[in-house]
């Protein structure tokens, strides 16, 4: 089997490169280790920067995003009892977010995809990358449990932290840096209406809390927790009563309803350098995890890919590699910007037991100062919908 | 000996609470235990908030200030070999800086103080504070060998981070709070014209550096060296190469000159609550230290001994004690405030080998979004200037 770039991953990342690659023109083969049902059922993130709806809208893949997706304003920062609404237009030149869950994202661009006739194979792990220091790199893979060969001129690696992709690139060339944050996040799908309009974001003694939504009628809620905590230990009662305590605020009343999900996430921030060997190119979490309180892990894998799509199309149409050249570059300024913010959120946020009292002082008078600073609202805004370099 | 206030420690912050006393026509004594020569030579910091000045002008204690001192409108932020100079009057409704040497301050002060006949000891080591939790305090200390008792309505310690006073408050009461940062400051005063109009606040992999100024001919220049490093290690012509390495900039030049002091200071936060007991009132270093790199410490001591006079004020000649009793608390807000953006600015600029790979490139990434982001230099320069609170 022959193609131009193999694409490997059907996670948000992989699919959008390929629906952008199509209208380019571009042929390219889409492999998934995993069923189709399995990737359209991951609860992922869902809080999308303007940017992102965008390249989305210009893939085509916008229809039902339009329809269902709900645009937030800005988001709540609640802490000893007060609450403090950080507004984006009006501190971003008019930018917001829209909340729409990438498993959704990840539906529309299959969908669209199969209609297409996209040469796309699901159950089929890769099981190595060859000759990416070459022009003609090889991807093996397995169909039915027989194993074939795809010839192309790139390789995509949109197979995410654990997939295969990042181990292609030889190790005295990959250098990676990481952070393991102390704690996880317990999340729960409630159908109940969101009792709020904007995310909450919560600081507690008891620790973090983060008031989400799915839709009108589906609440997405997170409690940090220990990053060995068991699902068992947290019946619903538990999660509810705790949710209560983190989030109250006078005159404010979390409404409840029936849990649909809940999963536990380890938070975890993770860069890896270069983003692209010889033939070979990362995108998203293949590259870089984020811990999710600054909601930049789909963002950024959205924007790799438009990156990489845009060089892809100066490669084959106009026969330069400038822009594959300059990928991994121009990725990761944006990667380590939102690095920096997620982990500062992150910081500043959680309950850290772990933390000497002087920086968990400094933690409440950073909290009262981003409450308080106008400045400090309109630095974590413009974070928040997507950092735009001046320079 | 009997007064109203007992003040212990002839710093800026006992000082001017001792002037602005005596304006109210309150009766104080003061105590220091070095001799008049040893306090008006230290030297110390010298970047004064506007607050700072005005209250100084209060004092009729600014003539020389005035004259003598240079107003900053900005500082340069300069790293990988750029330039970013963030101005402060634009970005703060007009507000600036002034340089002028704390030591300045200490002569000026001294010299109005004796003006006036004020009763101040030189040479007069504190050796006992007694009953701070009644309503007659009583000050032990030593004139030319003899102990002598001050009695008084109230004790201000303003005996540094090493003095006595803090030590007056029980141990099950004081909570103290401290960082210890994983470097010193190598400064020194030479006698030649500072290369830049505003101070340069320089980050390099090789360490921090500060260029600064004491006077239009007196150049303050500090260096990011070891916590036990030792001046027999730092001949002049290796101060310069280091200074001329990290403050590089194409088309700029260091001038050197004679080096007329040199110290190195260890770098420290700390912040003891509360800062008050029962009678006895803490204000300055006594209290809390920052990093010097937020130029803070001096700032701080004059606010709270403001703070402290007009509660002063309120007890003596209204009968009132709700401003002693609201001293810590008004204090700590803003010490707090000082101390994150101390530790922030402090772990920004300086090179930490201690830190992770991942830590490190968070940091130039900050960096880089400090120096780009309007919104971020506006924080930076209204936490400078001195932060306004508000709410």
């Amino acid at each position: 089997m022959r193609t131009r770039v193999a694409i490997i991953g059907a996670g948000p990342a992989g699919l959008l490169l390929s629906q952008l690659l199509h209208d380019r023109g571009i042929d390219a083969v889409l492999l998934e280790a995993r069923d189709r049902e399995y990737c359209e059922h991951r609860q992922r993130a869902g809080m999308l920067e303007q940017a992102t709806v965008d390249v989305l809208r210009e893939a085509g893949a916008a229809d039902r995003l339009d329809r269902e997706g709900l645009v937030h304003h800005g988001i709540h920062l609640r802490y000893a009892g007060r609450d403090r609404h950080i507004d984006f237009p009006s501190r971003t030149g008019g930018r917001s977010v829209t909340v729409y869950g990438q498993t959704e994202i990840v539906k529309d661009l299959i969908a669209k995809r199969v209609a297409q006739g996209a040469r796309m194979y699901f159950d089929a792990p890769v099981t190595a990358i060859e000759g990416i220091d070459g022009d003609a790199p090889r991807v093996r893979f397995l169909r039915d449990g027989v194993e074939e060969v795809l010839e192309c001129d790139l390789v995509a690696g949109c197979d995410g932290f654990h997939g295969v992709s990042r181990g292609a690139i030889p190790a005295d060339v990959l250098k990676t840096y990481e952070r393991v944050h102390p704690f996880a996040w317990l999340g729960i799908l409630a159908d109940v209406a969101p009792s709020t309009d904007d995310l909450i974001y919560a600081h507690s003694e008891r620790g973090f809390a983060l008031h989400s939504m799915r839709s009108r009628a589906v609440s997405r809620l997170y409690l940090q927790v220990d990053p060995d905590a068991d699902l068992a230990d947290w019946p619903d009662e538990r999660i509810w009563a705790e949710l209560r305590e983190r989030l109250a605020l006078p005159g404010w009343t979390l409404d409840e309803g029936p849990i649909r999900e809940r999963s536990i996430t380890p938070m975890r921030s993770f860069v890896a350098e270069p983003m692209s060997f010889g033939r070979l190119f990362l995108a998203g979490d293949a590259a870089h995890i984020v811990p999710p309180t600054g909601a930049k892990g789909l963002n950024l894998a959205v924007a790799d890919v438009r990156v990489l799509a845009r060089a892809c199309g100066e490669f084959f149409l106009a026969g330069s590699r400038a822009g594959l050249d300059g990928y991994s570059d121009a990725c990761l300024r944006r990667v380590w910007r939102a690095e920096q913010f997620s982990s500062w959120m992150t910081t500043l946020l959680h309950a850290r037991v772990d933390a000497s009292g002087f920086d968990r002082r400094c933690q409440e008078a950073e909290l009262a100062y981003v409450a308080d600073s106008s400045a400090a609202m309109d630095s974590l805004a413009e974070n928040y919908v997507g950092y735009t370099w001046a320079d």
